[in-house]
């Protein structure tokens, strides 16, 4: 998905809470806003949104000194999670169809994304998620090929997010490697967030070998393209492995939801909603 | 009120909205984009925001060559209002309060800003509005002082909250000069919107002389300053009036509705909250 001229107030709003964040002066806050606008004239017309965070996101850390203006939030964002983790199982092991509600709460989790707002209300989203209508539920497909592959790839997006993908990691029939940057960016979960968050006792964690967001492959290390080309199933967590994802040919099944109203356009459903979208490649399993 | 940095996104926000309003081709929306992102990098330090605006919404009618391209919203504006208007009366008439119940009416219709939403509930926003708790609520210094002057300086707003401002001043005890813009800016009321709402049978309609939005006084016409000068009694509705004036020293009532949460930070109450403000001028009455 490419930047809509939408996403250019979106940019300024992120570029501004970000350098808040890192605790930029308000001189430096304005610079860090100029220069994103410098960045937004010179962008490819071709660029996705997450390309776009990337670069706001290197720019604040350098101009601000600070390697990681969200690591705060993000060990809030795990304590905050880690607490539910006892509510979270009880819904899978009470469920009927403990499948689709692990992949509901992992979709609750994607609510925790300080790219889009600054609070979230997770008990509320649960409700949410739990029993939305899901204009795109492809469950069936996802639920078929669990049970043709012997491991999933598992890209992670945000912290916080990490122990909602633990419950449903902890409902799959197999063995999963989870994927975090390789480095900090926004609230993204590095190794840190993912081992914070216990993943490590359920998955074996490898990273995309740079701190982009999302997995845009050109900017990964050649050896998670490599795990990525050889997977058969791909669980791709969030809106930035959506959006630098979505063109690629590959058996992916998108968990999300769609946060911002481009987003949503772009899929074609309201905001908000819940997606749980198999790739063309994954349908034809 | 300054142009503080969290009104940059906001204004990219606006000037696109208006330029797919006035029908800029996708390559004119960007341009735009990028001009604003200029004007915003030249703004001086003590700019206020509808300075800013009124130089956003200039640019938008001339490169897109659309002398008013908020005229079919305004036209709707005014006749959803329209159909609301025997409702609105009967409030006041059955109110133990008529004078409350108007001032409260008349802060109603300031939700009708295509500066900040593209849509609006005037039914929700009229149950709200008439019970909410105003965290500033001067309507005893408003209500003295309309006992002590012998005419109003009403400056009205956006097209459509003129049938509300219309309500409040048929329960006005004296006459009302009723000042709207000299030429078309975002969706505020000029003449024609005024005379359109019938302001013209219950107030004498007159202009800042200007297209600015809410009335900096350094842009208005000698005439209006004129006015202004001799007013002992100026009713300023909406957050441009407030903005441009909040600074001045005369006998203001601001009533208004803090929609971004800027302007609430800056009076110092939540967002959404109804104002009813007397200057320090008023008080002194």
């Amino acid at each position: 998905m490419r930047v809509y001229l939408d996403c250019w107030p979106c940019f300024l709003r992120q570029a501004l809470s970000a350098a808040r964040r890192a605790g930029a002066s308000p001189k430096l806050q304005r610079l860090i806003l100029e220069e994103t606008m410098a960045e937004l004239r010179a962008l490819s017309a071709d660029a996705t949104p997450p390309e776009m965070g990337e670069r706001i996101h290197r720019l604040v850390r350098e101009r601000a000194q600070s390697p990681d203006p969200y690591l705060d939030v993000k060990r809030e964002a795990t304590e905050q999670a880690l607490a539910l983790l006892p509510v979270l199982r009880a819904h899978v092991e009470t469920a009927d169809d403990p499948l689709r509600t692990a992949v509901r709460i992992a979709i609750t989790g994607n609510i925790i994304d300080y790219g889009v707002a600054e609070t979230f209300d997770l008990e509320a989203t649960l409700e949410r998620v739990l029993h939305a209508e899901a204009p795109i539920d492809d469950l069936p497909v996802l639920r078929q090929a669990l049970g043709e592959v012997d491991e999933v790839l598992y890209l992670a997006d945000n912290a916080g997010e990490t122990l909602f993908d633990r419950v449903l990691i902890e409902a799959l029939p197999v063995p999963v490697r989870y994927v975090v940057k390789a480095g900090p960016v926004l609230n993204d979960a590095t190794r840190e967030e993912a081992i914070a968050a216990g993943l490590d006792q359920v998955a074996e964690i490898i990273d995309t070998g740079c701190d982009a967001m999302g997995a845009p492959l050109a900017l990964c290390s050649s050896a998670f393209r490599e795990r990525f080309r050889r997977a058969r199933l791909i669980i791709a967590k969030g809106q930035a492995n959506y959006e630098t994802l979505s063109g690629v040919d590959a058996p992916i099944c998108f968990l999300l939801q769609a946060k911002c109203s481009v987003i949503a356009e772009d899929i074609g459903v309201a905001p908000g909603s819940v997606i749980i979208q198999a790739s063309e490649v994954l349908r034809r399993y």
